[in-house]
């Protein structure tokens, strides 16, 4: 694979994840969608699917990485760091496309949620917006949990624990498919694998965090967030930011170290 | 693959995935059924193995594009239009055939809801018709909505766009199966991803129009119900039906305008 | 495949689909199961996976029909009769074995179901029995829809129809498996494809009369809840008892014939 | 393999299964998870692809059993108990291994779960933690329920048959997959046919019992149950626990007599 085909896959692929990951998230939280409170299950098979779509869309061109903590994991496994670099970058650059394709495929939704104004006829009733301020000025509410994750309790040991446990069972799950492949190589039926193995690391160990499992992911759509025109958006929550991007990075690493010892 | 194969095989395989689609959109809201309000994730589970079994039906006979921004994006990857007609014309036959499906499986189900009589045992009550009426007078009601889609926010741009972003997606992961099926076809594996891709569109970037990204699975089923002599149906929005046909066909276009600079 | 293979195959298929088909039904339904009031996307879920594992385990045996709209269809396909009767023998046996399955293991669900006494602790209120009796003796009642299937709205010919559309697109996608296995095989990957046809059939098509679209399905478990001695069981309600048989052998027959014209 | 190999496999395979089992239990049950209520689809999904990870990522090295009922049965088909020992000790060492994971990954949640305090901002309210204690000292309250199985109706014979019944479908799916696979092999296709197997049991059979089918899987998680030091955390229940480890290895048993009469 050639760097340019590396960097274009993986902003492609990434880009696909985000506005489909995202997109469930806008699609089940945001006023005037026809999936509000379709629940958890749709969130987790909608992340599912897009790890699907992604990963099916940009295996022929990068290998469909799509998340700086498998790159570091087979660069440990492979002993080989030379493209890394272009993988994160264009996991980082894809993960802002993605946040932004989601604000805009939902931006009436994301309008009428955050201004709280009568959606269909009649005048908007400005006066309640300041209800919806206060609501998001607590941080990470519904609005910034489209874009990244945050915990439902703030422990940053326990937060971490969790990001990385979730990320050594999906990392070893795609460091074993060279195992198990035989040849059929990751574009098929090992995407599908992988997109069932996040479905089950969403259902399993999604509860405490909401399962980042992908520096990228999270890090990428935090700064759209920060940067969007977004009414009454609410801050960032930038003091949680290092824990879903150190917490998946070790993951990675410790996956690799398993592997190394008890696969290769 | 000759004319008339491939005509049979879009009219048959159409109309399946109108019968299948439209049927859990019928399933799910009207009176009557045993799977109302069984929720968004049965509509966008059901509308996904619905491609999957039409797909698995269609595709030995004509490829299974059943879906005219699929023909064209395909047409202008390979540069070859001279089956564009047939294609489409077997699309928005089966199509409507389809929707005459869902209403002849759904025939006393759509006579109870548009009629708002009690069901089981005493008389029917007509007074109340008049709601029912005023309910669906104001266009894209419910019963419209098991034919055709409709904006929750109806500002056109918006409506395109989103549109336009998830017939991208469905198109650029089909166009990628040739890189990735390594001789597999179209009729086995690639199917079940093609149609958890459709699921994928449906939980993420279904919540502000319905998700047409297919100009015959929209504008078919709208014209059968224009015909259909249902009660009370109310208006068939056609100021709307413009939307769900160009968007589609302008994402097919980028996407394989992307598929042509990226990935060829 | 020998005559006493298919009968085996059959009879364990068959059973394997009744047990867990009509026990997703006895787990959704009755009181004092923990999946209660799981929904319609668990009981179509449940069917389809029901069908994955009956096909998987008996295909090997006897080709997996497990439906005699199946069998009949490919005897019209092939021009061969001769093990249809060993077929359809093996499948009434089996589904009557399977529901005697799913007696045994919710042997307490159904009677404190039926008795609706307090369940965990203090003496059964035998008195309010009355009410159940009350209920189930209207007929097609909750218990007897984890055996057989019932119409919503009671009016022949849709019911016909509706069970005539289900078995049609059933047996069209098995039917063309052969053109898109590619010797793959019906055992592994055609085995989950037909799962998920099932699944769609349920979602989209299951609203009017619970799609049986196969006769031992129906029949069978019928046959069953007559003769066990369920307290309060109320009717078999075998006046529709051959709208479930009829329906889908006519929907074979059509797919066949749809089949030898269009796929051959 | 090597004994080391089938060891670590299996001990490195339960543990991802009870971890992503375990946590889905924990994730629709504790306070302050984002996944609570989820429901029981949720639950058997998650389930069925903790089966689809853990073989995925354990095949490679020991063939990926992961449950002692699975062992036997195939050492009963082969007529070889060499392993075992090995194979069992690693399945319980595993499962211990995997609750414990449960634990460290929900470890705020089950301790505001079980002590019922305000969970963000404010002082905790310990003295409410009496009406935890109360409801978890009647036995097999939730959080036992996130370790081990318990029955809704309390019935030896019963509880066994289910758990039997369950067991056969399971084993006899497994057992029949060597004959259907033609060399895929046991870590691809195999391994997604298993896990939505599993998914079928839950839904189909896991009413009355909650599916243990799998000793391993039971006994291991109830054991650090009574080890951990959960506060409130009520009794282990071990007047049921022979229930889920005999049930299973009865019922696995059973499939292999079945299968070395029926398809061998």
């Amino acid at each position: 694979m050639s760097s340019s085909d590396i960097f274009i896959g993986e902003t492609i692929g990434t880009a696909i994840l985000i506005l489909l990951g995202g997109g469930v998230c806008a699609a089940v939280t945001l006023k005037a969608s026809k999936a509000r409170n379709a629940g958890w299950l749709a969130i987790t098979f909608g992340w599912g699917f897009a790890v699907l779509t992604a990963v099916y869309t940009s295996a022929p061109l990068s290998g469909a990485h799509l998340n700086p903590a498998v790159t570091v994991a087979l660069a440990i496994k492979d002993g080989d760091w030379s493209n890394v670099p272009t993988y994160v970058a264009g996991q980082l650059l894809g993960a802002m496309i993605g946040a932004a394709l989601v604000w805009l495929a939902y931006y009436g939704q994301f309008h009428a949620h955050l201004t709280d104004r009568e959606i269909v006829g009649g005048p908007g009733a400005q006066a309640t917006a300041a209800k919806a301020v206060e609501a998001q000025e607590k941080g990470a509410g519904p609005v910034l949990g489209i874009f990244s994750t945050g915990p439902e309790i703030r422990v940053v040991w326990q937060n971490l624990a969790t990001e990385i446990i979730g990320t050594v069972v999906l990392v070893l799950a795609i460091l074993t498919q060279g195992l198990n492949d035989n040849g059929n190589g990751l574009g098929t039926l090992g995407a599908l694998i992988v997109a069932l193995v996040v479905v089950s690391i969403g259902l399993s160990l999604g509860g405490p965090t909401g399962y980042a499992i992908n520096p990228a992911r999270d890090l990428g759509p935090r700064i759209v967030h920060a940067l969007l025109p977004l009414p009454n958006k609410g801050g960032s929550d930038w003091a949680y930011a290092w824990v879903p991007v150190v917490g998946p990075l070790i993951g990675g690493a410790i996956a690799a170290g398993i592997y190394n010892v008890a696969f290769a």
